[in-house]
C-alpha cells in the first residue's frame, strides 16, 4: 500500500454523503467521521486527548451523575433540535440536584442512510448549546445500525457535576407548609414538538422552551441554600413531576389553577390536541419546593433571571400520606391531578 | 378516583407482556417499569434515592469518564449478552486509563413490542455483571421507540472512575523500544457473535471473551505504574487499536505473528468467515505498551491473573513517524497491518 493510503483521504463528503455501516465498524471511515465531524465541532482540550475516556481533575466533594437518551421526533422542531435538547436535558438533570454541571459525554446511534449534512447540523447545534452553557462534551461514542433498525439519530448524553457545600436537594424532602414554584410557562416544548408532528400551524409559532437551567439554579441555590426539591417537568409534564415528588415525600400537594402560567396559544393548542397541559413535556422549566420563609426571595431571584421572568408560586405542600395532588380550579372547584395514564405522548424528548 | 388507583397495580406482566409506548411516556407505566424491573435488579442505595441523578462523594484527584452505546446483534450470544457487554465495555474503557471504575449510568432505548421477559433477562445479566465487578449502576433512563424504529434493545452505559496518583496512561505515550503485550487470545468476541449471526456451528462453541478488566489493570498498574498505553481492542480489533496508538504516538510498530495468541477454532472460523482475526472485536482483551524494563514483570503479573493466563509479548514499538504497523509473518515475511477498511463488521458491540 502507498503512504497516501494512510492519509485518511478523501475527506467525508458532508454535503452529499450519508451514514453507512463502515462509519460504525471501527474502520478508517469511523475515525474519519469522528475527526472531521465530532472532534471538529466539539473541539476542546479533553476531547483532543483522543483516548477512549476523558480525564479531568476534580475536587473533593459531592458529585452527581445523570444520563438521558434522546429519541425526539422530529429531529428538528421550532426552538431547537435533538442536538441542543440532548445538551439541555442532561445539564438540567444534573442541575436539579443544585450541582454545577462540569462535563458531558455523548453517544450517537446513527441509522444507515442518514444524511451527513443533517448530522452536521445536529452536531453544530449541540456544540453551540454546550459552549453557550459552558459544559463541554469531553468524550463520546458512535454506533451505526442498519436502515430500519433506528430512526435517524438517537443521542445519549451523560453529565457530571459538583454540588456546592451545604446544598441538599432531593425528591423526598418536601414537607407540609412548603411552597411550590415554577420558573415560567408550561407545555411549550411538548406543544412545539407535537404541532410540528401533526402539522398544525398557529398564528404565532410555538417554540420549545429548551434551555440549560444551571445558571438559574446557581442563582437560586445561592439565594436560598435550603431549597428542598428541584425537578424538571419533562416527560409526563408537571403532573408526573408533582406526583413523583408527592410520592417520594409522602405528602399531598394543592395547586391553584389560575396561578399556573400557560401561554394562551399553548392552552389553545392543548385543547385542539386533546391533551392536558399539565401532562405536556417542558425542557426549560423547573419545579422548586422550598420552605415558606424562602419563597418570596426565591420568586424574586427567579424573576430576575432571563429564564425565570414568568416564575410563579403555583401551590403548596400539604399533609397527605397518600400523596394526592389536587388542583383548585379557577371556578372554585377541585380536581385530582393524576399521573398521565391514558394518552401517551411518546418521543417528545 | 379511588385510592387503589394510586397503587400502581396491576403489576407488570413480565412473563407475557411486551414493551409498549406508554413505558416511555413519563406516565404511570414508565414508573412501573422502572420500579419493578430496573430498580428491582440494579438495587443499590444510590439508585434508591430515585432522583433524576445519582449523588456520591468523590475524593480530590484525576477522574475519567467514558461512554459506550451498545447495539450488538444478536442480543444474546455464547458467553454473554448485550447486558453484560454494556457493563464490561464501559468498565474497560474507564480502566484503560489505569483508573478504578466507580459508578455506571445506563440508558435503554427499547423497541415497542420487545418482550418484557427478554428485557428482564438482559437486566438481570447486567445487574450480575455490575455486582460481580463491584461497579454499581446508579442512575438511568428509559426511552421507547415505535416498532421498526429501533432493534429490540440498545443500552448506553457511561462510567466514571479515579486514576491512582502517579499513573499517566495515554495513547500518545508509546516510544521506540517499548514492548507490546496482550492479555490473551484474540478474536473470541467477534467470532462468537458472527458465528451466532451466520448460524455457524463448530465442534466446540466459541464463547465471547466479554469480561471486566479493571481487576487485571489494577494489578498491572500496581506492579508497573510506568505503563505507557492501555487500550481494549474492541471494534476494528487489534489492527485498529495498534494503528490508533501508532498514529497518536507517531511511532511504528512491529508484531510477531507467531507470538499473537489465537485459539485454533477462532483462527478456523476467521478463515471460514473470510475475515482477518486482527480486525475482529474483543471484549475482554487489552493491549499494553510499556518500557522494556517493565515488560517481564508485567507479563508475569498478567499471567498470574485469571484474565491474563494467555498473556504474551507480541511486538515492539519502533521509530517511524508515518505510523506503520508491520507484522513479521511466521514464514519470515512481512506485511503491513492496516486499518480494517473493505469488509465492515458492524454491530459487534
Amino acid at each position: 500500500m502507498s503512504a497516501a493510503g494512510k492519509g485518511f483521504s478523501p475527506h467525508l463528503d458532508i454535503r452529499r454523503g450519508c451514514v453507512d455501516m463502515t462509519h460504525g465498524s471501527g474502520a478508517r471511515a469511523m475515525t474519519q467521521l469522528i475527526e472531521e465531524l465530532f472532534m471538529k465541532h466539539f473541539d476542546n482540550d479533553l476531547l483532543r486527548q483522543a483516548n477512549d475516556q476523558a480525564a479531568f481533575e476534580v475536587e473533593r466533594g459531592r458529585m452527581v451523575m445523570s444520563t438521558d437518551a434522546h429519541v425526539v421526533t422530529p429531529l428538528f422542531f421550532p426552538g431547537g433540535d435533538i442536538g441542543s435538547l440532548a445538551v439541555h436535558g442532561t445539564i438540567n438533570d444534573v442541575a436539579m440536584s443544585g450541582a454545577r454541571p462540569l462535563y458531558l459525554s455523548a453517544a450517537f446511534i446513527l441509522e444507515e442512510g442518514f444524511p451527513l449534512a443533517g448530522l452536521e447540523r445536529i452536531v453544530i447545534s449541540m456544540a453551540r448549546a454546550a459552549a453557550s452553557a459552558g459544559v463541554p462534551v469531553v468524550t463520546g461514542d458512535t454506533k451505526v445500525v442498519e436502515k430500519g433498525k433506528g430512526d435517524g439519530v438517537f443521542i445519549i448524553t451523560t453529565g457530571v457535576g459538583m454540588v456546592p457545600e451545604g446544598v441538599d436537594i432531593g425528591g423526598g424532602r418536601a414537607r407540609p407548609g412548603d411552597v411550590i414554584l415554577v420558573n415560567g410557562t408550561l407545555g411549550d416544548h411538548g406543544v412545539a414538538v407535537m404541532s410540528c408532528r401533526e402539522n398544525l400551524s398557529f398564528e404565532t409559532t410555538i417554540e420549545s422552551d429548551s434551555a440549560a437551567l444551571h445558571g438559574l439554579v446557581a442563582d437560586m441555590v445561592a439565594a436560598a441554600p435550603g431549597i428542598r426539591c428541584l425537578r424538571d417537568p419533562t416527560r409526563g409534564g408537571l403532573a408526573s413531576t408533582l406526583n413523583e415528588l408527592a410520592r417520594q415525600s409522602r405528602t399531598g400537594m394543592i395547586l391553584r389553577e389560575d396561578a399556573i402560567p400557560v401561554r394562551p396559544q399553548v392552552a389553545a393548542a392543548c385543547e385542539l390536541l386533546g391533551v392536558d397541559v399539565l401532562n405536556v413535556a417542558n425542557e426549560g422549566k423547573l419545579v422548586c419546593i422550598c420552605g415558606p420563609q424562602s419563597a418570596g426571595c426565591l420568586l424574586e431571584v427567579m424573576k430576575a433571571h432571563p429564564l425565570g421572568r414568568d416564575a410563579a408560586i403555583i401551590g403548596e405542600v400539604v399533609k397527605d400520606a397518600a400523596g394526592f395532588v389536587e388542583m383548585r380550579t379557577a371556578f372554585g372547584g377541585s380536581r385530582v391531578v393524576d399521573w398521565p395514564a391514558g394518552e401517551p405522548l411518546p418521543r417528545i424528548c
